[in-house]
C-alpha cells in the first residue's frame, strides 16, 4: 500500500515554480466557484505519521486559498463540553457549511489508529467496528453534499528516523521532535500494520485515501494541490454525482393493514381524572429524585416525541418537563430548518442540541421528520428518506454507546379523534394557533402517514432506542404511559 | 430595601386557585403572541438569597408556559470552553432569540455578590466597576430588543434559619441543607450589605429589580408570575418603548476637513519589491516564533480589517493568517447575517467567534459595520450608531480584559488610488468576483465614509485595543505595516 510512497518523489524548485501560479489560481477560481454555487462542502482530512509534513502542507494551502473561507480544524484534545457529547459531536461541530472548505487534522481516524497501534493491546475487533462506523459516515457526508478528501501523509521508518536526527543537529529545531515523535518512531511498524488495515478498509469511491509521499516540501504541497484541485474541478463539472445508495431493501409496506403495530394498539385505554392525579403526582416524584441520583450525574436523556397532529405531544411533553428541575431541561422545537442548518447535512441541526451530561434534551419532532413528513410529502427525493433508517440508527447508536439514555415515543390516536380535537381547536379560542391548513392537509394522507410510520417503528426501534407507541385517544392515559416508560428507562440505565 | 419583602406575605390556598388558572392562560396568551411577533426577547433573572424558591418558582413557571419556548440556563461552574472565553461570553451565548424566554440562575450578578460577600475582604471598588458594567450590559440589551426582568428572591436572616431548621428535622428533606447553604446563612448580614448596595445600583426603568417574599410558595409563585404577565402585556401592547439613549454627543463633525487622521496620512509611503520580501519573511517568521511562546498559550489574538473597498484587506489578511500554523488561525468574513444572527442582539454574531486560548480570530469587517456602512447608508437608526461607540467599547474592554490581544486595522487609500483598482478588477478576469455595484455605489458616498471613519477612530481608539490607521496605497508598505504592528501588540502582551 505505501510502496509508491516511498519510492522517493521529489520535486525540483524549477518545476515547482514552473508551475504552483497555475494551480494556485486555479485552485482560487475553483473555490469562488464553490463558494457562489453553494453545491458542496469540502472536508479535507490531514493525517498519517506523525513529522510528514501534514502541517506545513495545511499551511501552504491556507496560503494560496482565500483564508476567509476554509477553516482548519485541530481538534486536539477534546474539551469538557467534547467529552460529555457522543465521540462524533466535535466532528459534526465543526463540519463546514456548504461553500466551505475545512481542514481537519484531528479526524475520527485518530482515535481508533492510534489507540490499536500505540503502546496497547491490539483490538482487531473493536478496530472493525470503528471502520464500519467510520465508512457510514462517510457515506452520509458524501450523500449529503460533502465532498471528502482524504490524505495520508506517509513517511518510511528509514526517512522518518532520518528526519528527526536532521532536526535534532540544529538547536533551532531541536525542539520540534518532541517525547511523542520518539514514541511514535519506536512503535512505527506497529503503526503502519494497523494503517494498512484502516486504509484499505475505508477506502472507498466516495471517499478516497490519497498516500501522500512526506518526505520532499515541494512535492507534497504540488500533490495536494493537485488532487485539491482535480476534485474540486470534478464536483464542480457534476455536483450531482451522488454516491450511489446502499443495496437496501425499500420498507416493504405490510400487506394487512389492519395487522400493523398501529392498528393493534387498543384505542379505547383510559385513566379516570382522579386515577390521572394520583398516578401523576407519583411518576413525577420518581423522575424527580431520579434526576437526583448520584449516578445520574454520569448520563443524560434524550426523549423523542412524535405523532399523530393533535394527538396530545406538547401536553405530555410539559408532564414530562415538569418533574426535572427546570434547569435540567430543554425542549427542542423542531421547525424550519434556519439558514444556517440548511447548508449543513441533514442531522446536523440535531446533532447541536445533544445535551451535555445531567441534564434532559426532549425533542418535539425531530429527525424522524425525514421518514415521515418528508417521505410522505415527498420533499425529499426516495433516496433520502429510504437512506436516512441507517443513518438514524447511527446517529442514535452514538448517543447510547455514550450512555445517553434515550426513548422515542409515538403518540397515536384514532382518525375520530383527531377530528374532535381538531374542530375543537378551532372553536376555543386560545387553541387556535394550534391548527393550521396543514394539519387538514396532513389528515387528508392518514394511511400514507400510517404506512410510515409502521416502516419507521419496524426500522429503528432497538433495544437501546426502543420505540414506544402510546394510545393517546384518552390524554390522561398518553401522559402517564409516558411518565412511567421515561422513568423505567432511567431506571435501567442508573442500575 | 428588603422590608417589604420580611413583611410574611402569604397567599391562601385558596384564593391561589382562584387566580391560577387565569394567570396561566393569560401567560400562555402572551407568550404565543410574543412568539409571533418576534418582538423582543425576553431575560428573566432568578436571583437572590439561597434557599428562597427560586428554583421551584422557575420550575411552576415552566409547567405553566409552554416550555418549547422557554430556555432554562442553570450557568453553573463554567466549562473550559467559557473559561477560556471572557466573562460575559456566556451569557451571550445563552441569550434566547426573539420570541423566546429565558430563565438565568447563573447571571452577571452572581460573581459580583457572592465575591464580594462571602469570605473575601469586601472591595467597594471592584464591586463599583462591576456595577456599571452591568448597567451598560442590561442598557444594551433594552436598545437591542430584550425585555429584561430581574426578580431577587428574599429571606429575612431569621426565616433562612427556620427553613433550614425545618429541612433539616426530616429524613427525606435533610440533603437539601448543603454546607453551602449553611456558609451563606453564616454570612448573611454582609451579603445582605452588598446585595442592598448591588440591587440600588442596577435598578434601572428598563431592568427593574422585582423583590419576591420568598417564605410562602404560593405567595411567591402568584408573585413572579403575575409581573412577567404584566411586563409581557405592557411589551406587547407597545413594543416599540426603547430606553432613552443615555446623553451622549453626537461625534462631532471635524470641522477642517484636511485636519483628519485620515487626510494626515502619508499615502506615497511605500517599499520596493526586494525590501517588501526580505521585510515579509522576517515578520512572518518573528510571528511564528511568538506564536509558539509558552505565554502565547495564556492568551488570544483579535484582529479586525476594515477599509476601503479595495484597500487590500484581503492580500493584508492572508499575509498574517499564513504566518501563523493554520490550526491557530480562523478568518472570518463578515457577511450579511444569518436569521438565527437577526433574532439577537447586534454584537451577538461577533460573541460567537471570540477564539480559545491560543488561537488567533481575524475579522474581515467587523463590529464597527454599524458605526461605518449602517450610519452612512443608514440601515439603523441615528440612535443605534451613535450608542453602538459606547458598547463597542464594553465589548472590547471584555476582551482585552481577558488577556486578549486586539489590533485593529483600518486600510485607507487614495480616491485615485481606488479607482485605478476598480477599474483593474473590472479588466481581469479572475478578480471579477471581487467587483461588484455596491462598491461604485459606496465609492460615491467617500465624504461621508472618511467622517465616518474619523469618528470611529476617535471614538473607540483606545489604549488597550488601538484602532492602526495604514497608509495602503502602496500593498507592500500597507501588509508590512500591519504584519509589525501584529507583531508589537502581540510582543507587548507576552512581556
Amino acid at each position: 500500500m505505501f510502496e509508491d510512497a516511498e519510492l522517493g518523489h521529489t520535486l525540483s524548485k524549477e518545476k515547482f515554480d514552473r508551475r504552483i501560479a497555475a494551480v494556485r489560481n486555479a485552485l482560487l477560481d475553483a473555490q469562488y466557484a464553490l463558494l457562489e454555487s453553494r453545491g458542496a462542502s469540502v472536508v479535507v482530512l490531514m493525517t498519517g505519521v506523525e513529522g510528514a509534513g501534514r502541517s506545513e502542507t495545511a499551511n501552504a494551502l491556507m496560503s494560496w486559498l482565500d483564508p476567509r473561507h476554509v477553516e482548519v480544524n485541530g481538534l486536539a484534545d477534546p474539551s469538557d463540553e467534547e467529552q460529555e457529547r457522543p465521540r462524533f459531536w466535535r466532528f459534526w461541530r465543526a463540519l463546514p457549511s456548504r461553500g466551505k472548505i475545512g481542514f481537519f487534522f484531528g479526524s475520527w481516524y485518530n482515535y481508533p489508529v492510534l489507540r490499536s497501534s500505540l503502546g496497547r493491546k491490539r483490538q482487531w475487533g473493536k478496530l472493525d467496528r470503528r471502520i464500519s462506523e467510520i465508512n457510514r459516515f462517510e457515506q452520509m457526508l458524501a450523500n449529503e453534499h460533502t465532498l471528502v478528501l482524504k490524505f495520508w501523509f506517509h513517511l518510511s521508518r528509514k526517512a522518518l528516523r532520518k528526519r528527526q536526527r536532521e532536526l535534532k543537529k540544529h538547536k533551532a529545531t531541536r525542539w520540534r521532535v518532541t517525547a511523542r515523535d520518539r514514541r511514535f518512531l519506536k512503535h512505527y511498524d506497529d503503526f503502519r500494520e494497523v494503517a494498512e488495515h484502516l486504509l484499505r478498509e475505508t477506502s472507498q469511491a466516495h471517499a478516497p485515501w490519497l498516500i501522500v509521499e512526506g518526505s520532499d516540501r515541494r512535492y507534497r504541497e504540488m500533490f495536494v494541490a493537485g488532487e485539491l484541485l482535480e476534485a474540486l474541478k470534478a464536483r464542480l463539472a457534476a455536483p450531482e454525482t451522488k454516491a450511489p445508495l446502499p443495496a437496501t431493501p425499500t420498507p416493504s409496506s405490510s400487506v394487512d393493514r389492519n395487522r400493523t403495530v398501529l392498528a393493534a394498539l387498543d384505542l379505547t385505554k383510559k385513566l379516570t381524572k382522579d386515577e390521572y392525579e394520583d398516578e401523576l403526582e407519583r411518576a413525577q416524584g420518581a423522575l424527580a429524585m431520579l434526576s437526583r441520583h448520584k449516578r445520574f450525574k454520569d448520563h443524560s436523556v434524550i426523549l423523542v416525541f412524535e405523532g399523530n397532529d393533535a394527538a396530545g405531544k406538547g401536553g405530555a411533553i410539559r408532564r414530562v418537563a415538569g418533574a426535572f428541575d427546570s434547569r435540567m431541561v430543554r425542549v427542542i422545537p423542531i421547525a424550519a430548518p434556519t439558514d444556517e442548518e440548511k447548508l449543513h447535512p441533514y442531522l446536523w441541526r440535531f446533532w447541536r442540541h445533544l445535551p451535555r451530561r445531567n441534564n434532559i434534551v426532549i425533542f418535539d419532532r425531530s429527525w424522524y421528520g425525514r421518514v415521515l413528513v418528508e417521505r410522505v410529502e415527498r420533499f425529499c427525493a426516495a433516496g433520502d428518506w429510504q437512506r436516512a433508517y441507517a443513518e438514524i440508527d447511527d446517529f442514535e447508536e452514538e448517543m447510547t454507546g455514550h450512555g445517553i439514555v434515550v426513548a422515542k415515543f409515538w403518540l397515536a390516536t384514532s382518525k375520530e379523534e383527531q377530528l374532535k380535537r381538531f374542530k375543537e381547536r378551532e372553536r376555543v379560542s386560545f387553541k387556535h394557533y394550534k391548527i393550521t391548513p396543514d394539519d387538514w392537509r396532513n389528515r387528508k394522507k392518514w394511511d400514507a402517514y400510517a404506512q410510515a410510520v409502521c416502516d419507521m417503528v419496524a426500522r429503528t426501534s432497538t433495544k437501546e432506542a426502543p420505540w414506544t407507541l402510546v394510545e393517546a385517544n384518552d390524554k390522561y392515559y398518553a401522559r402517564i404511559k409516558v411518565l412511567k416508560t421515561v422513568r423505567k428507562r432511567i431506571e435501567e440505565a442508573l442500575e
